[in-house]
């Protein structure tokens, strides 16, 4: 037998109708699977929250101002937002780095200095990134997720935080996945009536104005710093056989691209809820994922990620403690 | 205002876009209500799985044999069972009880004792509780929520264990929501083909041959002990204010009772997850209710209830822990 076959022949074994514990029973699998091992554990679950400023939202994309990315961070650092309290919660470390917000945080806080620029560049004029700039992004994530590694985390979670994000990430998913740019943008933080019109009429501007080839090129021209940290921060976490918590639609938008750039890295992301957003259920279609959740939820920050560990855990934990048909002399189907 | 219009502004004030919690929201404003508070608390969560078998699983309405009930239950004493897990992981409270289980447990086995009788009547001759019997077991359900309520316990789900009690509940949604029988079969613990063909058939010849008219009478009629019990549970978890935690197709069907007797009982219920039995979608669609949880699960047990829990906790700690737009120095939309 695999492995697999023997994964799933132990969750069939367990004292329960086969099949019962529904999307539980494709986690264990998957987990074991990564982990190679009937056996699976979770050890130092993290969250490292990226964060960064987007040129683009220099032209008005969001309703919020741009402040909010650094006054956020702030909050993070201060463990006032949603991603804190979930993390509290659910004993998660969270990590706030900084990739690009156009902001001097004090020394004194919290927060991982790992500031490519002051934020991407305004694509209207330029692509969001130079070469250079999105390859030190991804090679910047890459470098933080080897740093958790050494601390014993087996599962990282990466959260978000950049006004103006949902918009590159709907042009990362336009082009990625070959879909109508009207399909792939949504009311972000609250884009709405003429604002959301504006929004898509930019989107569609940028489309027309860039046609890069690459998948890398595709994440330089579109994405965003805290994006394309994230992706190379993925691409490390799948290569080391860590389960990859994605969240949202910008994770999923960084999902995409590092899996443009090497295919199996799904066999490691746990794609954890579907976003209110309205590019994200679409995507995940695309992507042919069931996500663990769905809440409605549209927040970022790594919020969906946080939400759903519990349920991951719950799937390591049927795996290892729960009883077989044989053990409890329970007798199974006729 | 109001205090369901000072919750909602206490939500709205928190730093996330509006509505960007989704249905951590729709919780949160929910559980403000029930505990008249603008700074709910959760103590000492608790789930009772009621056990009891049923006369109909002698016309071999499960592809099971009868004699998992009191094998499951004392895989529940054990700690052996998915309940057990996923309540060890959540620090959920959990006791089994008796509800009319056809075996006698050894004294030293930590079950309540509160049997009604062995098993409910084989409704294929009588109803499957008298009225004494029905009676009986709401009652006891409403003394066992007392003794949780005494020890301080402000959160209650309810689990059940019963072969042949998917049989019993789609009854009673058939009944109690005027919907042709076969929207409200389904595979129960497994059955399929010629075996779903029989239990359909047995399900319609049980409509046939009753007509109760009371709500109390139907539940007599179709229920059974540990579905009349968790009515009687729920009805005073209700009362007292307490949030009741559903869990999937029979737990439904026992609030769907409930609900037919004493309408109001619905504000303190959450409904904690979409089940794959095929009636429990519709009826949650005719409740009008969103549950928290679509993971394909269809075991019983409280287990939706127990893996639904710490998304409760989530939308209470984020309604009490979150920083708002102005202690946070975030600016708000524009």
């Amino acid at each position: 037998m695999t492995l697999q076959e023997q994964l799933q022949h132990k969750i069939d074994l367990k004292t329960k109708p086969q099949g019962s514990l529904g999307t539980l029973e494709q986690l264990a699998l998957q987990i074991g699977t990564i982990q190679n091992t009937l056996t699976p554990s979770l050890s130092r679950p993290t969250i490292l929250v990226f964060a960064a400023d987007h040129g683009l939202s220099d032209e008005g994309v969001s309703p919020y101002p741009k402040d909010v990315t650094w006054q956020m961070v702030m909050n993070f650092v201060a463990g006032g937002a949603a991603i804190n309290v979930f993390c509290r919660q659910n004993d998660i470390y969270l990590k706030v780095v900084d990739a690009g917000v156009d902001y001097d945080f004090p020394a004194d806080v919290s927060v991982v200095d790992a500031k490519i620029a002051r934020g991407s560049r305004n694509m209207r004029r330029e692509p969001a990134m130079t070469a250079e700039e999105c390859r030190a992004a991804l090679q910047k994530g890459r470098e933080l997720v080897r740093l958790e590694a050494g601390k014993g985390c087996n599962i990282i979670g990466f959260g978000e935080m950049g006004i103006g994000n949902t918009s590159a990430s709907s042009l990362l998913m336009h082009r990625f996945l070959h879909l109508p740019i009207e399909t792939c943008v949504g009311a972000g933080t609250g884009s709405q009536g003429e604002h959301f019109a504006k929004k898509t009429a930019i989107l569609k501007e940028m489309s027309e104005k860039y046609d890069p080839q690459t998948a890398q090129d595709t994440l330089a021209t579109f994405g965003g710093l805290e994006i394309a940290m994230m992706a190379g921060a993925m691409l490390e976490a799948a290569e080391r056989k860590m389960i990859v918590l994605v969240d949202g639609f910008i994770a999923s938008a960084a999902a995409l691209s590092a899996l443009r750039m090497q295919p199996e890295v799904r066999n490691a992301m746990i794609f954890c809820h579907s976003s209110d957003e309205r590019g994200h259920k679409q995507m995940l279609k695309e992507l042919r994922v069931d996500p663990v959740l769905s809440l409605g939820l549209r927040l970022g920050e790594g919020t969906g990620a946080a939400l759903a560990y519990p349920l991951v855990q719950a799937a390591v934990s049927f795996l290892n403690e729960m009883a077989s048909f044989e053990d409890a002399g329970v007798s199974n189907k006729e």
